[in-house]
Order: C-alpha cells, then structure tokens, then sequence
C-alpha cells in the first residue's frame, strides 16, 4: 500500500530506483487473448527516450517479458516486464550526498524513510516512469480493440537553445486527446472519470496542474456560455466541448480533452543554493546527464497513465448492469 | 468498487440519491479514542448549507450517528452517520424525464446504467457533497490532534446579482492552504500526495481543474525561477513556495496550497436548447431550488475532502520505518 | 481499512454496535437493473431471527433501504440498509464490566483499542451477522439470474433440551451446497474460491474450521482414490466430487460443497471462572439473552456469505477474457 | 484484481509461470530501515526446494533482488525479487496438450481464459509458492523484530516408500504454531486474524481445510468444556488454548494453532482415466518430475503466507488508536 500500485482491475505494480539493478512493472487483471508483443512496449519505450537535441541521459532500454504472455498472447495471468539499469555512475552523485537539492524529493524522502538513495533520486527518479509506458503499452493494445486512440501535444514556452546555454532548464505542457471512447466511462463519486485521470497525471514526477476541457477559464464562464449545447443540425452532437468529454465524472462520447502542467527541471547547472544536511547554506552546480526539458519525454508517460486509467474503466464498465 | 469508497486506511464509504429516503456516510478505519461529537459533524454541515444570497435549496440537514462512537469517543468501529432528506418534491422534475439537461450527467448516466434517477441527479446531485463534509468533519478531528489546520478561500469573478437578473450562473476559484504538516506525508510513485488530493478534489462535481503552488505559471518559469530556495538567514525556511508544499508527492513541511477552478451550475433559468430522449431538440428554462453559483458551498467540500486525503496518509506514515 | 469491508467489485460495508442505535450495510458495486424488494431482505432475516426453542434473544429487526433501489430496481448506485436496535437493555451487562469473559472478545478488543463497548460484545457481538445477512439477500437476487442456488445443513451433536437443563452451551456443524456454477469462478492465486469462501465463512464470528470435499480426509486417500475420475458414461460428469467443486481454485461446474465447524457458545449460565481487569480470579454465571446453540442461526450467515462472495466472483468473471 | 496480490499494507503481487521465463514477487509497504540479505530468502527457499528422498523436480532456485534494499537495508520502496526458471523441458507436457488432468486445474482454467499454458500448470503449478517462500522471508524478518516465531510440522498418514512403488501419491497435514504474538492482532468482522489467516493458506494449492484451536472438535464440545478458563495461579495464563490463541478475530497472546489439511498430489505415474478435450475417456499415466507428496514442502510456504497475513497485520495495528 505505499503506492505503487495503480488501478483496481488492470492494475499495475511497478518497482526499480533509477540506480538498482532493474526497473519493472507487473499487470494483473489483463484480460486473456491479448495480443502482446515486446516491440509493442519497445515502440513506446522508445517515445520516452531521450533525443540527443535535448541534452539527456543516453539509455538503451531492452524490455524483457518475465511471465503472462505465450504465443504472442496474454494468458490472463500476471505480466511482468522488467529492464535493467545500465549506466549505474553512482559517482556523480557523490557531491550531493550531504545536500537537499532544490525542487527534489532529497529532503522529503529522508524525513519519511529515515535515509535516502542519493543515487540519481531512487524511486523519485524521472525514470521510474519507464515502467508506467511499458505498462501503458499493453493498455494501449487494449484500448485499439475497442476504437479507442490517445494522443497529445507538447508546448514549450522557452528555446531551449537559450536555456541551454544558460545552464538553466524549462517546463511545459502536455495536452491529450482521447477519441472513440464509449458513453458512460468512469463511476459517479470518488471515481469520476476525470478524478482518476487527475490523480493519474499528477503522480508524474514534474506535473503541477492539470484542467479538463475548458478548466480554468471555465471558471470565469457564465452557464450559458459554459454549457455544451446540441449543434444545430440536431444529429446528437454538441457545438461545443466545454465538458472535455465528461459529464458527471462520466466520458459522454465527445473526445476527452486534458491540459497538465509542468515545471522546469529542478536540477541545473546554474548555481544554486541549497540547504547542507547539517543546515547551512552551499552553493551547488548540478552536472550530469540530467534533462533541460523534460515535457517532450513527458508526453507518453501522459498517454501511457492514460491509457492505464481508460483500460481500468473499460473493464470495470462490463459490470455495470445486470 | 463502483467508486463510493475513499481512502486506503481512513475510508469513507457515502451513500444516498438526492431525492432518496437518506443521505449517509460510514467511516471505517478511523482510530479508537478520537472525541468526536454530533455537534463537530453539524457546524461542518452548517457551512456547507446553502445561503438565502444565493438562492439555494433551503435544507436542514441533520445528521444522526448510527454507530461507531461511545461516550463521545470514536471506538475504532466504523462511524455511520446518516441525514434524511426532507423536500423530496419530486415533481419539480417531472418535465426533465425526457430531455438531457445540458452540463449535467443525465445523458451518461442513462447509457451507463440503463435507466436513470431523474429525481434532481440522483447520486449526481451536489448533495451527495453533505457525506462528504460529514465524513470530512471526523477526519478534521484527527487531524487537529496532529496540530494541522485547513483554509479555504474563494474568488467568483461574476456579481451575482447581476447574474441572478440574468437567470444565468457563475463559477470560481476555491484556494486551500494547509499548515502544520509533519514532512514526508504522501507516498512516492502512484499515491503522491498531490496526486491524491487532485483525485478528491476533483471528484467533487464541478470541479474542472486544480493547481499545486505555481501551478500553471510554473510551466512558463525557469528552472532557477522555480526552484524554492533557502531563506538567506539559514533558519531551514525558503524563500518561496513554488512547489505549493509538496516535493516528490511528499509534504515539505511548508503550507501545501492549492487551487481548484469550479465550472458555474448548468442548471439556469435563461432558456437553453437541449436534447430530448428521440433525439429532437427541445428549449428548456430549468427552474426549482438550484444555486447560482457553488463555489462558496464548495469550499467546505474542499476542505473535508483534503482532510481525508490527510488523515489517511497521516495513518499510513505510522507505517513508513520499522 | 479496519476490516467491515468485504468484497472487491460487489463490496459490502457493514457497521453498527450490537447495543447501539443501528445495525446496516452498503452494497457498492451491485450492477443496475436487478429486482430487490424490501420483503427480499425481510426474509432472509427471518431465517437467522432466534427461535424461542433455543432460548435465543428475541428481536424483530426490521430493515430499511435508504438508497440504491427506486422502482423496485438497483440504481447501480449504493445500497444502504439499516435496522434500528431495539433491546437495548444495556444494565444486564453491567456485572460483565470489569471481567474478560471466556471465549469472547472482551480482553483482545480492550488491549486493541485502549477501551471497549462492554454492552453485549459491541462490533464483535452475533448481532453484527445481520448486516451480513441483509447485504447476502440482495447477493442472491444476482445469483438467482445466473441459476445459482445454495443450500444448508446443520448438525448438532448435542442434545439440546438436556444442554439448557445443565447451563450449558452447545456447537456444531453447517455443511453448504452451491449448485448451478459456471465454470472458471474464482482467480487462480491468492484468490481462489475456495480461499475467499474460506474467509468469509471463517469472519463468521464462532467458527474455528472449513473443509472442501474430502476435505480432512483427503489428506489420508492415496491420490489414486482422492482424483475425482470420469464418469463411466462419458458424458462430462465425474464418478466423484472429492474436490468439493473447486481445482485450481476455480469451480469446475461440479456443486462446491464445504463444511463448517462451529463452537459451542461461550456465555453460558453454569458459573465459570474468569479474569478480573485487575488480574484476580472470579466467578460469575452470565445471565441474559443468550443461545444456547447458534448454529441454526448460523446457517443464513453461511449462505449469505457464501453468496457475497459467488456475486463478487460473477462479476469479476466478466473481465477475464478481451 | 485477478488475485496475485496479498495484504493490505505488507503486499505482495508474485507473477511467472512454471514454465515461463521467471517467477517472481514484488513487496510494496515494507518499512524502511529492514536489514534483509540475499540468504536470507535463499535460505528459505532451500527449506521449499524438494529433497531427492521424495523423488521431486530437482531445481536449483537463485533468488535475485532487483530494487527495494540497498546496503542490506531495505529502502521503504518496492522489494522485486526474481528467480528464472531453468529446466523448461516443455516436451514432457506434449502428451497432455489435449486431455483434463483430474485432480489439476486444466480444464477450469481453460473454461476461465478461453485456452491454457500446458507446460506443467502454468500458473496453477506448485512452483508459484516459490514466490511466497521469498515474500516471506521478507516477512519473517520484520517478525523477527516484534519478538515473533513461527514454528510447523508435518504429519504424512502414509508410508512413502509403498506409495512410490505402487506410483501413487500421498497428502498429509501440516500443523503450525506461533508465538511471541501481541495481543490483538486483526480486525473484527471480515478481516478477523483466523479468516485472513484461512484465506492465506487455503490459497495454497492443495490444501482442502483448516482449523484453528480446538477446530472441528469445539463443535462437539460444550461451552463449559471449550471455554479457555484461567490457570488456577491467576498468573494471566490460561488452563488451555482451545480457541487457538484467537478470540474475536484478534490475538489473545497465546500461541496461535492452527492445522491445514492437504490432499494427495493429483499427478500419478499408475493409469487413470480422464476426458480428453473431444469428450472422450482416455486413459494416462504422469510421468515426469512430480512429487509423491507435498506435504514436507508446503510447510514452509504456510509459514510463509502466515508471515505475511502478520507482517500485514503488525503495521495495521499501529493505526488502531489516535
């Protein structure tokens, strides 16, 4: 129960610090007869990782099916996928092991856990996020047998050509777009479709925000501007999409539309205060393979957490009605 | 797990349609020898209860406790508290069984479910917010013994008068800012702590976004912009509270602050056109006791619901060390 | 999370004091559209209600629905059931106050939670299988559309008129028959049918034992005689059901059989000795409502438990295959 | 949801097929700061493996921690321990690609999940205890700071040396003990410590029953004669243990007894019948790598789900009062 598991019938355990020795994921509750390949979380996997024009970490990450697919099919038990670590260069991080760093979980995890795995963040790593799009990849086979497709876009409001050169690091946002979902998705109170989807997308690492449909500036609306009336041509559809898909915490068959926010990089090469353990004051520089930007990796995490919501629902939905 | 149940050790189950016999909520897991009092679980309701400013649904909810508490102290059994409902005057709805009201859960709920409760949005309704705050008032109670304290405040861009003349509606913002938190609260991959408080705010009707410190500003900022550092006297404060409190889904120790964005009520007096059962377009003026405007009524909802996440993950951190 | 939860997607909360103001349960989960009516309910509680043979507590509870029915139907949303407590005659437990009867919960509860409801056992007095008993009624509604259907016998190795004269107590045996299943019910590890029947027949307050089939006397057959072999006639039925209906931990379409053991109860009027709360050695005769054997009673409490856990299990079994 | 996960807060999710790349577990909730090594799970794990004397699969099991403890202490994130799978010899299975094994789970398995992994069980096997072994161990360790010991033995009706040469197959008992145990462990109503403890080891394979205490023979017992009265020092103690050290679902303190039936080992060398997929009888005789009994080789798996159902329930138990 310390949270690292997510879903109630599709549900995913994942597992790894940035520095172990693997990172993985098991999916229980996938339903047999799905067709699963590794290229199919290989594809995903390559999504996330890091292009050279935005100065990350060089990973080569091999998946590796452990159990819970035969024949190219899932046989309905338990799928574990693991990958290990291979750049484990725990000596860059020796010159942060007195210090909290800004914008990181250092100080936080020490507190709760009494100690901490200084090497490159531990659990609270970016790329514990791996798991999430491996896991997210067989959801997203799922999802195509029912018509369902994800997709998002990045924005970034810096050049990160400056950035770089200002050894600093920038946020951004990611939008998704979910269309053919069913009517009905998701469940009246604690669960509503856009609760679980919210809880989702925060619990990645960088994410500060998230709005659906027309969100914050709904806000500012009056209800006649608000609400989503029928188009004129009275064929079932809406001349708007205000909603973002979802009425009552229930998807109403429009295309689900979400906007998260995310912070900037914490960790930068421009020098920065930071508390030492014994509570003075250093001035650091963080070198190492670290992201100036992270919202472009960010976006098929985005889609992955959404796709492992949606797969939940799309099998809880099935016990409905009688 | 049709999503009426909230939290891991601290859970609250609620119950009751707008228009049914009763509303109630059962606590399960909250820890014996708390003093909880009827009157603790009546001020919360209180706040939660509609002004006559704004034209909202006249009730007096009183809340009776089933079972759970002896001699004033919670025993470690589940809390039952129910309130009945009093102006079942259904036939206020009667010209709204066949059409689905725009910017409500008519439509989703009927495909979901095969039918629907047209009684005032059955266990869509806003009053299914009172278990909340009942649950919530308990969870507060146990949260002062731990010397924390909850804050909510509201912003309604709209005169609400001039919207009232209008037979219009208006949204807002309610902002929370928590203090007294130990460091380290929340749990690191799927259940951070902001991701969890995201989830339970944005069950709550109609809520279409929330923000964490810097929130969506954060996302245009610079990592050296938005990294909270050291105060310069060294006392282990900072000079900002960009991350909103919470570093890695863990507390910081700072205020956690937060923003939510509440859409206005869909349900106006202004004609609006709206579909009809066999697809036709109808025009409807909604009329009965629907509120204006929420967002006031919202934050007492706000509040209870953040005292849930808290009081659960302040029981689970009696499990983080041996 | 303190353990009145039971059930995963047909979930069932209970709660109440048996001295308290009210006993009752939520079903969430249960799917929409399914027939329950109060009288459903009512005699299902008849059936556990203490006969006057056995000198049993004299109660006429009577249950009402607060939410989730409307029309006759579910709404797919909770169900709430309460029955209010009637005898609450709370002096006739003021000799027990400062003692730890044997064979009760007294002495374990108080260590747990600092303090205890001395008033007739509190949450871990008979009184609480009620609840059970209304949410299994609307189980077996479900169950009754799929053609499963449970059947109970008891056992009594005591005679009973001879067991009243001496003040003393008697146990004793329910043996169950589940006939109708489909094929596959159940999940093969930790949630096999049989080990989830196993807990919820094992919750049920005095029982100390369950066997499936053969059961004890399995483990004395050689395999050879244990394997329940086809039929001569080839027709897909077997020439035995050693396996009580369950391989694997899934039901193979055979009837699931299990038997239960129950002790005898533990007040009884004959004067024991028992612990003092200050460590000291009485005597006392415990006087009251009281049966003298509450296997009878128990057997309702099986088939309801039996049955929240084959509606749980119907439903889950929808998610097994794409 | 489809039951690879145990415990609540000490949770365990175990994955792999017997004849599938790898089996393993992952470990969420275990508190930071546990010393556990590599031997220790190997040490537990060789206590599983199978002794030449009762002719078992000859396999030699090298656990390997991948996340979750680094400096030999665990880090309060997720404990993932694989072990591969080596003598994947899936040929010896060909001959019963196309008939039901009676006594194994082939043909309900196959009805749940529309098709089967033949290669010896799958996920039904044996082997899968390998993944409780190591969890368990986990498990021990944290009893082990609470001053709690486990103990089993084993108790096998007949003589194996005649059942292998007739190539037939045994079962047995395995009877366990506890002590060290604080007083009131468990929850009251579902999650009592004997349900949660049924369900545990009912989860095991083979086993057909369990009783606790005095078990099946408290049924025919009075009350005045299964009532656990004082020891006439009035030290505390008690004259006996018939309840099994568990009153109301909670710990007394005393020892815990408990003693779990299991059946013969379905797979024979002697020729049975069984169906064969087209409806016909076919008769076969196992041959391959199957143990005459499993009775020896299950001790340390109950120990091991004990373990975790304590280890679960120590850490809830800091949570029962404010």
């Amino acid at each position: 129960m310390a949270g690292n598991t997510f879903g109630e019938i599709f549900k995913v355990t994942t597992f790894g610090e940035s520095h172990g020795t693997a990172m993985g994921c098991v999916i229980d509750g996938c339903p047999s007869g799905l067709e699963v390949s590794v290229s199919d979380i290989e594809n995903e996997l390559k999504r996330r990782r890091p292009g050279a024009e935005h100065g990350s970490r060089d990973e080569t990450d091999i998946p590796e099916i452990l159990s819970g697919i035969y024949d190219g099919k899932t046989l309905g038990s338990p799928i574990a996928i693991i990958v290990r670590n291979q750049n484990q260069n725990n000596k860059d991080y020796d010159n942060l092991k007195d210090v909290y760093r800004p914008g990181h979980a250092d100080y936080t995890w020490e507190k709760k856990y009494g100690f901490r795995d200084h090497r490159g963040g531990g659990r609270s790593s970016g790329r514990e996020t791996l798991c999430r799009v491996a896991a997210g990849a067989v959801a997203k086979k799922l999802l195509l047998l029912y018509g369902i497709s994800l997709n998002t876009t990045v924005s970034i409001p810096h050049n990160l050509e400056e950035i770089k050169n200002e050894g600093d690091s920038a946020g951004g946002f990611v939008s998704c777009t979910v269309a053919g979902l069913p009517v009905g998705l998701g469940e009246p109170v604690f669960d509503k479709l856009d609760a679980r989807l919210a809880a989702a997308i925060l619990s990645i690492g960088a994410c500060k925000g998230i709005e659906f449909g027309a969100g914050f500036s709904a806000a500012s609306k009056k209800g006649s501007e608000n609400n989503d009336l029928p188009a004129d041509q009275a064929d079932g559809k809406f001349a708007a999409n205000n909603c973002g898909g979802i009425l009552g915490g229930l998807s109403t068959g429009q295309d689900i539309i979400f906007k998260a926010a995310f912070k900037p990089t914490p960790s930068i090469k421009k020098p920065q205060k930071v508390y030492h353990r014994d509570g003075s004051i250093k001035e650091i520089s963080i070198i190492g393979r670290h992201d100036i930007c992270i919202v472009k990796r960010a976006a098929p995490v985005v889609e992955a957490m959404t796709a492992l919501v949606l797969a939940d629902f799309i099998l809880l939905s099935r016990c409905s009605k009688v």
